[in-house]
């Protein structure tokens, strides 16, 4: 056996390249005193409400008026491959934060989010972290990986059977990429990963879906796929599903390495006066604190390094109509501390599974519509922008509450701001 | 060393007598042709949404004047302590199953169980669940084990000084008790764990909060505690926190031993002929399903064995005020299939982390309330209902989506359902 | 982006194809009353020692002088490059199963196992399994895959500084695979992965390693890699390490869908009658024991579902001059029984981290080289029959414990065998 | 409810307390000056296994008359209860490392300690780590916790069936003290813990076992006690096994909060100078490599953070006669460095699941035993210091280990002492 031509495993769904690069170094962000900031006086009485509302009419292009309550939903028809056995609409409180200062792969610029949760003091200190940010410079974001799954399993005879039918389907590989092509205008299949146990067969097809999640998307053309090769393989299955649980959705895995949706990487160096002014922390104490919070995940086994990420993504899944249900596997990330050379202060958080769409999915819903516009996130070509800056805002989550946790005014916070 | 006295571990906090065994064995729950059905028929349609209010109205006691829109939020001096930076409200379609009979150790009866959700499918998927096991008898549902936990880390300058440390605690152990009565009217201190990993201490403050979820009220009394600890111990640590990252708040840890918010465990056997006529597969295709499911999870090393619990929990915590970012904890679980002596499925599910209040958190704004009443699970005793229903919706899902998977018809109800 | 053309990601290093299926299918095993068994009377006494002795020296092409006690090592020099501040020769019990009737990918034939322990009943168990595996028929054996890793890992100042390095690496590839070749005569250069978080970056060198276990072998190739690499790229890391620890060396990882070593998968089928007969159970409570087993493994969080592969392979590690320290990874594996519808037992294994050798480490010393040659796997080309005779032994070792707690004789043997 | 009285749930079989702080306080070691150094010259020579077998004889109390070949082992009547099938003795070259000066809770003093292997490198790194220790200062340890458990589990017809089977068993738990006195000398029943998921019931039985490693001892009382109960309880389960694979037995599991064997943590401060002098490298790099290295781990999964702690306890449990395939388990460690306020290096090691024994299992065969008493762990008292060795000599082997990798003459030890 001799060395193969191509060694690069990760090439196909890879976005690091020198565009990419020269798109990141060529960008020139405003300066913080230029940009307009969300009012936060008032953080719950109509005239704030108002003053917030006047805020962004004037300087997002967003119309927000379901969010205010001006208009009322009342086109049932929308509702369509939605919802069943529908009695009405759960109202959610929101708030908005911002600006969040980014310089991305898909979103640069200052970005002012949606978040809908009735858990007091999250908002506070979500916009806390991207004050601290921004005072401090520009969030750098790279998304690495994009890919949903399907994993259906087929079960044999015996191992003999098993490995006459891997041996035909890959043989008759090519055709599963034009069955793809025929069946979704969207879905492109970019890889076949196949994992044996005994006599059970799992294989993994890995595709790109376009700008929405994608999870029925990739379940259609997967059926498709595993209905021709049952009609053309000679070798039958005594069992076989459409997915056998492997795929990673609706739950926790442990896929650090690997991707579901986006796998976005971002990174901000905190200045030293800054986390003092903004933070009410120092550099060390907060190293400290990440420091004993990534032990701590260690030593329970959770998967991966965070503290709230899960806030964040469940109030933005909340209110941009993404599938909320996936706040579990997209809130597993990795974040990173560590004193640098100028005694600045590191910060990075890499996650692997930022499943979102623009399309689809809740997204054109009013309420749903109004947030994604905020963030200039609704419609085709907005799902990379979209999951770069739900990145980016959840590294200002772990950043403000491992802030608090190291000075102490966690459960301040929590007493004044919360029930 | 001889034998202690007491060697029972679990006594503090467990559910289990003699009154419990009693309850549960003298329920006699009506029959399935007596129960009133949530009518199914134009599932999104102004008409299907006047059937089933009007339903509501008739059989269950709640008010659906927010839900159906007829009112109008705008009190918005009742945000105080859950929102900053309001900017207004976000609608998420909301749908109901049921009923869903359960004969539990705190919820009896036939439950109609509220889902806010966008995906498609999803709703008619656990209402489809929900009839199979009506069909087939009564969930029996069993709360296990209450407690919420906070786990603040000490760090010291070596081992002895630790050493010291971790004696002077343990000496003045009952204190803590005192501080908590005088801190919270709900709170109860049951166990203070000790970790020891180098120089570093966690102390795990394990408490049960009353009706509420009662994260923040166990933040406030560990606060108290510390404190105490801090001021009065000889030995001073060289840093410390309210919390290490341990408790398992907001992700996802290996706590299947353990509890964080009630660990309930339920089953239902399933006829044969029902799964045939309700959920159009066999008894025995749904076994092999689940048990390619299982090892599916093994093999990704997935917390636990669950398919969608995540989907149940995220629909049911937006619509009911909970906090909606436990999802992913909340959603650990695991379920069990097995073909029993008379050739029916016996079917189970546990759940280590449902952290739900009845109180507090987002339960009073208006159309929580109001979804929460539709369960009779509104104020003071109601979390354990709350989270009996939670477990039993869990497991009528996984016992649909399934039996979707083992024959096929998983495809077609997106392909038809969803987007 | 279109679909690529080629999408099977396994091709590189898998040994699914024509030419093995039809190995395995051409095999005609000898009958069980031809061959020839393990004389097991008087365990431990001179007499049974030699007994045993006289078979090996009849039956087997293995010299058993040292083993035997009547040699005595004194090749000082031979000692080079393994050990240090030698003080001379822990001896370890050392017995023989067999034999185990296997038809493998490599391994085809009879097979004589030695196991060195100090732990009773272990070997009677092995060989009780091997027993009930050989009147049920032939333990089916696949090698899947192959694959030693080093994973040198670099700190870059900042991501934009990553994400050129990545570039760089990407375009220069094809010299690796060139250094590697000049490096050593063994091993090949299969796959190259990167795996990215925050300014960290882990490029992941897969190899193969000839019959040498490999983990030295690869480490000197990467080294030359990297030191080339660093010599070159215009862009410096500020840390770079040969290996970052995810490497899965030395350490029990979720490896389940990777491989380290060789991942090796085999069957049989139990009969029913064998079962009783044998293994003094039967095939329903020997199932169930399987079921009660593999729940608690994933209720405790073990990765993957096995009960005593471990003493398995640091029998025959010891035994056979393997690197012992690799027991944890190796014995990961993931077992399983499903009663078929003869209502005989299925039983599989897959194993995905068997790191062996048959030419280098500990494999020439005296009594390392004889255990080896009893199987005929000393020497070039005799790796993967190594690795497939581990596996078909832990198959067994599974069948007879897990036998043993279905039918309450567990603790009886452990009573009469042990100390 | 109000708060119980006791709360502290670590005091059963917990170590610290004023008696052992005094032990560690009032220590006083020799200076590094008056220790005697194993002589390291000609690693495997005749000539150097002789200076090391003079040594041991002139400063130890251990005979290695087996060790060194002037005795052969001949006494075939003592392998009973250790072997079956036996053929002769597996022989593994052995080297000896010191001294690890230690202040323990249990072992205090220098320490020179066998280790069995065919891995070059390995003892040459451990003995390095050894030395950057000694000439740092003294190792601190503390043994935290002890515990053996023995799990069996039972499965009953349905919720209702378990329920009242739990009632009755907590009701009767007092004889089960007893039951465990009547029958083993040395077993101490110390805990009982119920795990319930379906209708499966977990008990968790954990003991204390002396100075034998225990596995065979907690086996048979926990028998006796199952025994008991079936025979007496009203309620039948339809299923029992002595144990449910939810030990940890023979498995690595996130046990890192709890125990098996004994669980012992371990710091030492290593000085600037030393680092450099021995190790070669500097505080920052080494800090900077086991920064690396334990997010590596965190990322592909393994349990805790280490890097070789796995090849001292194999090789360890070789020369000593303990169980090799514990290995795995044994191995679960969490390392940590940081650099401290005079930039020395803090550096500790925590270790849970040291399952350990200096009575029965291999220990009393002839090199085991001697290799034992080298370090006076033969015979009753002394499984606490055996523990409390291991855990020192995996903290200078991590740090041996790290600083080489940090440095990059990882590389180059393999290529100049490794094969």
């Amino acid at each position: 056996m001799k060395n193969p031509l191509s060694i690069i495993s990760y090439g196909k769904y890879d976005f690091i390249n020198s565009l990419a690069i020269e798109k990141l170094e060529s960008y020139h962000p405003q300066s913080n005193l230029e940009l307009e900031k969300v009012p936060i006086q008032d953080p719950y009485s109509k005239n704030g409400q108002e003053l917030r509302l006047n805020f962004i009419r004037q300087h997002l292009k967003s119309n927000v008026d379901y969010l205010s309550g001006e208009k009322t939903f009342n086109d049932n028809q929308s509702l369509k491959g939605n919802i069943e056995n529908y009695i009405g609409m759960s109202q959610i409180p929101t708030g908005i934060i911002g600006p969040l200062l980014i310089n991305g792969s898909s979103a640069q610029g200052p970005f002012y989010v949606p978040l809908a949760t009735t858990e007091g003091a999250l908002i506070a200190s979500y916009n806390r972290g991207t004050k601290a940010c921004r005072e401090s410079g520009t969030i750098t974001v790279i998304t690495l990986q994009e890919g949903v799954q399907r994993t259906p399993t087929f079960k044999f005879k015996n191992l003999i059977d098993l490995a006459k039918f891997v041996a035909w389907v890959s043989e008759n590989k090519e055709i599963f990429s034009i069955l793809t092509r025929e069946t979704s205008n969207y879905a492109v299949l970019n890889d076949l990963g196949i994992s044996i146990e005994g006599n059970i067969l799992i294989l993994k097809f890995e595709y790109t879906s376009g700008d929405a999640s994608g999870q029925n998307m990739v379940t259609i053309c997967t059926d498709k796929i595993c209905k021709y090769i049952l009609s053309n393989c000679p070798i039958e299955p005594v069992y076989w599903t459409i997915e056998g649980n492997t795929s990673g959705d609706k739950k926790v895995t442990p896929l650090t390495t690997k991707v579901r949706g986006k796998k976005v990487t971002a990174e901000i160096t905190l200045k030293r006066d800054v986390i003092e002014s903004v933070l009410k922390t120092t550099a060390e104490l907060l190293c400290q604190q990440w420091k004993i919070s990534s032990s701590g995940c260690l030593k329970v086994g959770a998967s991966g390094i965070a503290t709230q990420t899960a806030n964040a993504l469940a109030a933005l899944f909340i209110a941009c109509g993404q599938d909320v249900a996936c706040t579990g596997e997209a809130a597993t990330a990795i974040t990173r501390m560590e004193i640098d050379e100028n005694n600045d202060l590191y910060c990075s958080i890499t996650m692997s599974n930022i499943i979102v769409g623009s399309v689809g999915g809740g997204t054109s819903f009013p309420t749903q519509k109004e947030c994604l516009e905020l963030m200039d996130c609704y419609g085709p070509g907005k799902s990379g922008k979209l999951a770069e800056i739900a990145v980016a805002v959840c590294l200002a989550g772990e950043i403000s509450i491992l802030s608090a946790m190291s000075s102490g005014h966690f459960t301040s916070a929590h007493q004044t701001l919360g029930r």
